[in-house]
């Protein structure tokens, strides 16, 4: 059995690993480490898991927080993991992070993300940026496969625009200073912390774009794609809010580098994504909704080409909790490991 | 392995019954038979099952659909599975239907029902009433055992009225004539066709009581806790219709028919309930709702004693679609055959 | 034209008081008091007041904020009002105050209310509460006319029990031990500010009820309920919360004290409030939910006789942050200056 | 007064109209027609109305719907406003139709809208087209103070779109290739009718995409911008549907065709605006979002240039109800009429 510490335990990433480990059948949970509240069981808090899963939450410092383990989450903010990673590794665990601490390789790629998000610049642990690997599983496959110490989660729009954008930048379908990303997302993405933002009745009936000038994701899409192309890329990124606790729906717009039908970029995607269990390529007029991702790790993406104005179209769906965050999390897990990827998370969710 | 064909896949019921049993360990799905559409793959309906369940739906009659099965889930209307019921008995398989018409053992018990809610008085299959029995495990569970042919599966308000009431009824905690069922639902307890009272726009930031003159489901409460009690209930009900798609939150009021504390009243219901592993008992402080409960076949129960006025109040929380209906259905499988009750249900659902 | 000053303005009670008076055309906002933020406009809080008002949010020792007054809208916590009462008195002005300061006229019935709720049990300005009166206009419009100093604006559950209440306790249709009130609100019933109870996510698809030990609107409706009809009433009382942002919903339960049938009902209902403009009633199959008091000052009731069990059914709807809060305040502001009662309030909401 | 008749009476659109005229101070509503129900008071339909407004719904044949009337409102499908506005015209009265059957004013360019959606491609009223006026009030109010005998009341999502674009396309801000239009709205864009598609539980929790082909409002949008521009432009349109009630949020893409920065933008689109009393314009920080245009005839518009990339990005916010149909109805009867612009359209709506 793999042994799992969960850090950030009572946020909903924690939460959502939590769950999926209590249904996996190679892993068990070890310990849980939180902030506020700690020392009560984490079913107090989330009563769904009464019975279930009755272990307290531990302060980091905590004794009982020490124990052995094969694998350590990390779902906390910025510059958290970076601190702690160290001391699991020590202790043989490899570590998954859930921020943007380990998204990146080198010191430099750090500092331009932490600089853009006015996050102080400086890494605290560069000596393990090397043996990191950006975990979106199906861009990373074979480097999470050689068993890196640790893996840099990836974002939940990041998983959404990645994972619609690759097959067409990966096959130079569209010309790279051409792409835009309209992403909308539901309020879990924003977490557990209360927030007059999103507030119920401020929320509820409203739905608003947010930080227009910029937001922390971009980053590591634009890394990903120029590794994909060779080529550098700027992308337009608008990150929406709308009235909804879970999904991510992104729509991508690319202006085409040559004549190419529906039909033609449908089968470069279903080829490009033969072998990747969670991903699933539609064509235009499919049904395709959030609904059909909510409690899912997969990604359902449908292809569209405008031809009146040369544009490819990728309307990308994801559970930003599932494969946006936990489920990409077990995922990685299930590589490193050497399990099935599909382990732990092959069921559709729950509809309606 | 189990063979079970669903019938009325296409509706809530039935896709309900098809997420569970596609986890279950000792359960297959061997045929799906609906009415709108048929012939084509269930996943094109419910794209979530693409590549999960990608069967057809078949017509009752299509050859194809009288593959044997061990269990014939009946996820149809009220007149409907007591006409399919004994063709699928003379194949061998058990019978667990979804309506009205498995819920009582005697025609004059149908009779009695039927006639309230405007039905045709009559029972078409009146001899297999005798060895028929009402589904709620927790009420019936040695009957269940016994292997009867036909399961009549609760109603989703009566599941959360009678398990809630139980206990009290049971202990003649509360005088007869007092009882008040006071049930707020989310829509998708009224099924997947599409109609202008819930219609999203209609039924958003909207909350409404209907059948004020008298609901299907209250015929079951009343015959069980005779059944329980050994005496006449008449008990006032009212169904409400709340802005979600999922859970039952029902609020029982029932006068005390001596001095008892919210202790007392706390250790009844835990001694009544320590071996049924769905219900969970808890404090009037507690903070549960139906959030709790969603996507999981448990049923919590919030116990309170207002002192002030000598009433017992409960509140009783499930997932409609799931310990209301398919959750349950599974649950009666699983006596019915013999596996661990819990099997293929033990999960919390997702939270948020 | 009414000088209006606003003390809460950023508040939903307070922004719901300007939204009214806006369109009112015998009053005007003269200034604006709140706690955080103050001294911006209060149109960057609620941008949708830009361009109609943008008066900026003033403390209260503003001297700005000492504006002259005829009335002052005091939509402020418990135990504010008693405080700044008095100084807006002498200076001219009469006093509507949104919490339960002002509910109950001598101070003992004061501390009974404040003790049950775990407030200090002092009024400190007893000697306002004879000349206060109980704003639920239906109910005490006379004394409203006589111009007292003071109104005690009713609480939102409050208003929505009582007006269910009043013809059949006015008229000795239930006897006094059996009343219950099970209410389903919306979220903003719990103010503006944000918490892990009312964060999106946590509410959106949850419905559950909270302070099973008491709520702090029982003591105003036992209070106005021995009033009307001088016996000493105990009501069970159950506050639960439904995923909307406006809405309160309200089923009232008592025994019949004789034999009366739906239509009996119905009659005494429509002639109790044949002269109140706000209050509308409806037999009990009309399609009358929440949705049809949504920004709107009335009370639709539905009754209902359940002929099996003897008890009467009034199903109660208004818009909690209407009739429960800013519009009946209009409302007594027009009747206390002798303006048309429906003044500023007499429309419908918008649907859906 | 100026009379007013409803055709569609029933619809979303028909009863937005009505709404808004019983608060006009110089308009009067004289007769309602529509399909289903007939001769019932419109407010057994819609209970809100019941004593604001009890008149029947006739059907269109009615002797008594054919009342004089000074403006007909046809809130009716494509293709019924051209067969029924001769003969209002001939009795007199001004028609402002809700449909696309006069939003173009020649036959040539109503073929090439009908043909792309797939409708009939002759006009049935081709002589009205030459006076015929498209409604959006900000484009062509000089057109409109002429008095033209038709309106042809614009769709909603070009609302958003439009004035989204008009200050950019008319200084020649972005380049005509570049227009992206990515669009979310609310359900009841869709109207009343249920169906599958937009059943609550079948709608709640969920977003998607749809008609990706094309949609009907591309046309009038690109028909427009090249009456701004004398540019021939071609637009990529998406639209998308998420889990509310009211509401379009619209996010407009373009590339700068020079170095602009925001605030040159903000400063051409204030000025471009200056006397549009509905439309109001925000920098790129604001906290906006639909929420503050619900019940409300406003457009908020929030500017933004991506410097990284030389886009433009514009986010739109309009209430597809009310500016996006039934409000831009009545700011047109004003403009006809000569009424001021604002007249009964004055007023912030309520929040939250």
């Amino acid at each position: 059995m793999i042994k799992a510490k969960i850090i950030g335990a009572s946020g909903y990433g924690g939460i959502g690993v939590a769950e999926l480990l209590l249904s996996h059948p190679e892993a068990e949970i070890v310990a849980l480490v939180g902030v506020d509240p700690v020392n009560v069981p984490i079913s107090d808090v989330y009563p769904h898991l009464s019975g279930y899963l009755d272990m307290p939450i531990l302060a980091a410092d905590d004794p009982k927080a020490q124990v052995d383990a094969d694998v350590v989450f990390m779902a906390t903010p910025d510059r958290v993991g970076m601190q702690l990673a160290q001391s699991e590794l020590d202790k043989g665990a490899k570590v998954i992070d859930f921020s943007g601490d380990f998204r990146f390789n080198t010191p430099d790629a750090y500092c331009d993300y932490a600089t853009r998000i006015g996050l102080a610049p400086d890494h605290l642990a560069p000596t393990l940026l090397s043996d990191s690997v950006y975990g979106l599983t199906e861009l990373h496959r074979d480097a999470l496969k050689a068993g890196p110490s640790v893996v840099g989660n990836p974002g939940c729009f990041a998983v959404s625009c990645l994972l619609g954008l690759a097959p067409a930048v990966a096959a130079k379908l569209v010309t790279p200073d051409s792409i835009i990303c309209d992403c909308k997302t539901g309020v879990s993405g924003a977490g557990k912390k209360a927030s007059a933002a999103f507030h119920f009745p401020a929320r509820h009936e409203n739905m608003n774009a947010y930080r227009l000038s910029g937001h922390q994701h971009v980053c590591e899409i634009e890394h990903e794609l120029n590794l994909l192309s060779g080529t550098a890329f700027n992308v337009t990124f608008t990150a929406q809010v709308v009235p909804m606790t879970r999904g991510i729906m992104t729509t991508l717009y690319g202006t085409l580098s040559d004549t190419y039908t529906e039909a033609d970029v449908l089968d470069i995607y279903k080829k490009h994504y033969a072998n990747d269990p969670f991903v699933r390529v539609f064509p235009s007029d499919a049904g395709i909704g959030t609904a059909h991702v909510r409690g899912s790790n997969r990604c359902l993406l449908m292809v569209s080409v405008d031809e009146r104005t040369h544009r490819l179209r990728i309307v990308s769906h994801i559970d930003n909790l599932m494969k946006g965050q936990a489920g990409s999390a077990v995922q990685n897990m299930n590589v490193l490991f050497g399990c099935p990827e599909t382990m732990g998370l092959d069921r559709p969710g729950n509809y309606p």
